[in-house]
């Protein structure tokens, strides 16, 4: 089955168009995880067992485990996640990008070592550095387009010679001439919902991960206006922080499972 | 000392503009390494010791790490030259981009976990993804202006509504905009010359990272005529493959020595 199929099925029986981003920040853990020799994992498998029957998918951070040496604990979410939850899609956000021999080490990482079902990776370098992940036919690959950072118009909104933005261009280029195995999708932050709409008027149905609701000030109703389908669906909306720490106490799993509830029903609310 | 300080001592008391990439694949070592618990770092050090006092730098690739999990051999790598040879820069390739706050985390992963003394970033995203990186003072930060890969043109060559091509613009944010910290530095592929010269007239005396020379097919004398500041240096010149595969029996580290060698002499020959 394809990223999108799987996307989609889960989209469906989930009714949800909600990710959770595992970007575990130890030192905002409960006290009780401190002693343990894997807080990380211990921490995202209590966020995992509270919220995974209202999401569409999961997104591990790279960076948040990379830092510290604790690309184990990565592994480990990740076979936790492919044998309780097979049915839901892991996106690696890794945002990789390099020439095509080095693009497959990063693809073999991404689709062999950690075995996610998708991978964000950045367009800058072109094609033929994101064909190397493509390639993995059943496995999505997911371009930075125009992100949600306060800098992303430094050379995503840059003018180009036909007037239209450097990132209409990625979404051309992704849509267009690059998705000749169908598993392409793109970045598109909350924080900018008139690119959003920009985009999606480009890329037809092809899914859209949005990161940027919440802790980085994006709104719900501008990003279900702007991204949506005909078919009323086609968004990954993202929160991380919001939902991880919505409380760092003991009830910590609860109120993610709240926050979670909340972003699925304020989102469905403007289907 | 700053990056630029300890590269410009390097430069002057080697007299080499050489960078060793340190991309290891496995399948290619002497069979003699295939029984090693460390087959990588016991290549690495072979090829470290074969070459380090004719090379201004040291460039290891992430991915060929990360792949296979051996991030334990990078860090030994990095070790083995901050012990024995703490006067040779060594540059972390790993091309990251991400929001500020992921940006810090993998700085963090650069500069304290493998201390490195400069990292490869992709400026797609704009500044805030690159100020976490260069506010390490004493690091280089080495933003991706023009790629060597044939499909670098997709983005980079685009023309603007200035008409001049975004990889100029960026070459121009990271000289006037971006430099506050005097510790930026760029990536042009030595497969374009005369992108290099664009960026060289636009950056003044800025270190100019050039891989592509060897397996990748970029000419030496066209980098150097391209490349030179007034000084007569800022290059980094990097070959990864042709010099650490130059033999794959017993004989690879004299091998790689005097392919090192004779990049050294043939780059030296167009100072």
């Amino acid at each position: 089955m394809s990223f999108y199929q799987r996307l989609k099925s889960r989209w469906d029986t989930t009714g949800s168009l909600i990710c959770v981003g595992l970007d575990p920040q130890p030192e905002l853990f409960p006290d009780t995880y401190r002693d343990s020799e894997t807080p990380i994992f211990d921490f995202n498998r209590a966020i995992i067992d509270a919220t995974h029957d209202r999401v569409c998918a999961f997104k591990p951070q790279i960076a948040h485990y990379s830092a510290i040496g604790a690309e184990d604990q990565l592994a480990a979410t990740l076979e936790y996640l492919k044998t309780r939850h097979p049915d839901i899609p892991v996106i690696l956000d890794s945002k990789r990008g390099d020439i095509g021999s080095t693009a497959t080490e990063y693809a073999r990482e991404s689709f062999e070592r950690y075995d996610a079902d998708a991978v964000t990776v950045n367009p800058y370098m072109g094609w033929d550095t994101i064909e190397p992940f493509a390639r993995y036919q059943d496995r999505g690959v997911i371009v930075l387009c125009r992100t949600s950072n306060p800098s992303a118009s430094d050379l995503q909104d840059l003018a180009l010679a036909s007037g239209k933005p450097l990132f209409a261009r990625v979404a051309k280029l992704a849509a267009r001439e690059w998705n000749g195995n169908r598993n392409l999708a793109l970045v598109v932050g909350a924080t900018a919902p008139e690119e959003l709409a920009q985009v999606r008027s480009i890329v037809g149905d092809m899914p859209i991960l949005v990161p940027g609701l919440g802790a980085q000030g994006g709104d719900a109703g501008d990003v279900m206006r702007a991204g949506l389908t005909d078919a009323g669906d086609g968004l990954i909306i993202n929160s991380s922080r919001s939902v991880l720490y919505a409380s760092q106490e003991n009830d910590f799993a609860e109120a993610a499972r709240a926050e979670v509830e909340r972003l699925v029903n304020l989102a469905n609310s403007f289907r």
